[in-house]
């Protein structure tokens, strides 16, 4: 019987290198399956349909929600985000373990629906750190970004709710920190109550 | 100020492979600080006073009992077996991560003491396996084996109580198993509030 995979959760403040780190973790590690979610906004240059996100229209995410078909969604800054949820739990159910990388918003609603989830927040090194990398995103206007910088002071303090924190100094030492949690939390007892009684059982021979 | 740190707490049956394991996770992670025994049996060939064990008397093991100098004491085999209480507790207040391997009867009463203590139980990678080193260890009589082979199976059932079960297939595997399990709980929430607080602050600006 294969064993159910776990949900990694990694979330953390716009600007803090969330799409980065995960790419990252999945170059060196093809074994995790990322969920790819759905959005209505416009991809950024760079972005590709089917990896980064499902671009989908307004009236087809309204249709999946209609569905019931989202572990969790959300509206940030007038668009909509949202987890397919049948696909995640297929493959949780194959032994497989899923990240979602998605935006504090979100993680706090799966955090309600998934016990067993591991929740992960990524921080910059700094607090003047992460401002300037919101600053100088460049994407957006002053106004967005001044929404950004307050958004942000309030969802670091979410971290306190999360299982674990990584600060991202470095993609590569972020990345490693993010798999060093992964196989930790394979190796805890209660996930491995089997082994240990199938050896148990041999020793007495 | 120093943050506090971490006490773990290696343990498995005999004949799990501990000491070879834990050998092999300090040569490669010199910042670890080994507990090292005191105890009153003898060395055996290739065991080193002050690095293996502190091979004392057992008068001199009663004397330190009376000072209460031992975050654990047994006697297991006829043998007397301690942690040493006052070096533990000043490398952990400098901040140092300090192992201890210890056998189950060891390690179930520092659980008591250390309720942050991190338990990892290291398994052979079977029964049939744990069977066989027991066995072919060669430096004790038929009576000596039978009653290891007792308790290890009795021992096996104990992994339930820890935080962490370690299969240990290959030494080099366990090993990193185990480093993974220690930079892991050194990103748990719980031991970073200070840092979430001082992000928080910075972003405020």
């Amino acid at each position: 019987m294969a064993r159910i995979g776990l949900l990694i959760v990694l979330s953390g403040p716009s600007g803090a290198g969330k799409g980065t780190v995960c790419q990252a973790l999945l170059a060196k590690h093809p074994e995790l399956v990322l969920s790819v979610s759905k959005t209505t906004r416009q991809p950024r240059a760079g972005e590709e349909d089917g990896v980064n996100y499902f671009f989908v229209t307004k009236k087809q995410f309204g249709d999946a929600v209609a569905q019931q078909d989202f572990l969790e969604y959300a509206y940030v800054y007038d668009q909509y985000y949202g987890t397919p949820r049948s696909i995640v739990e297929e493959m949780l159910a194959a032994g497989r373990n899923v990240i979602l990388e998605i935006d504090p918003q979100g993680a706090q609603k799966v955090m309600k629906t998934y016990k067993d989830g591991i929740f992960i927040f990524l921080l910059p090194p700094s607090g003047a750190e992460l401002r300037t990398r919101i600053i100088t995103r460049g994407t957006e206007d002053d106004a967005s970004i001044k929404k950004r910088l307050a958004s942000a002071a309030r969802e670091v303090t979410q971290a306190s709710h999360y299982n674990y924190v990584v600060i991202n100094d470095q993609v590569d030492a972020a990345r490693d920190r993010i798999h060093a949690i992964i196989t930790a939390e394979t190796l805890r007892v209660s996930r491995n109550q089997n082994i240990i009684q199938d050896i148990a059982e041999e020793v007495k021979g």
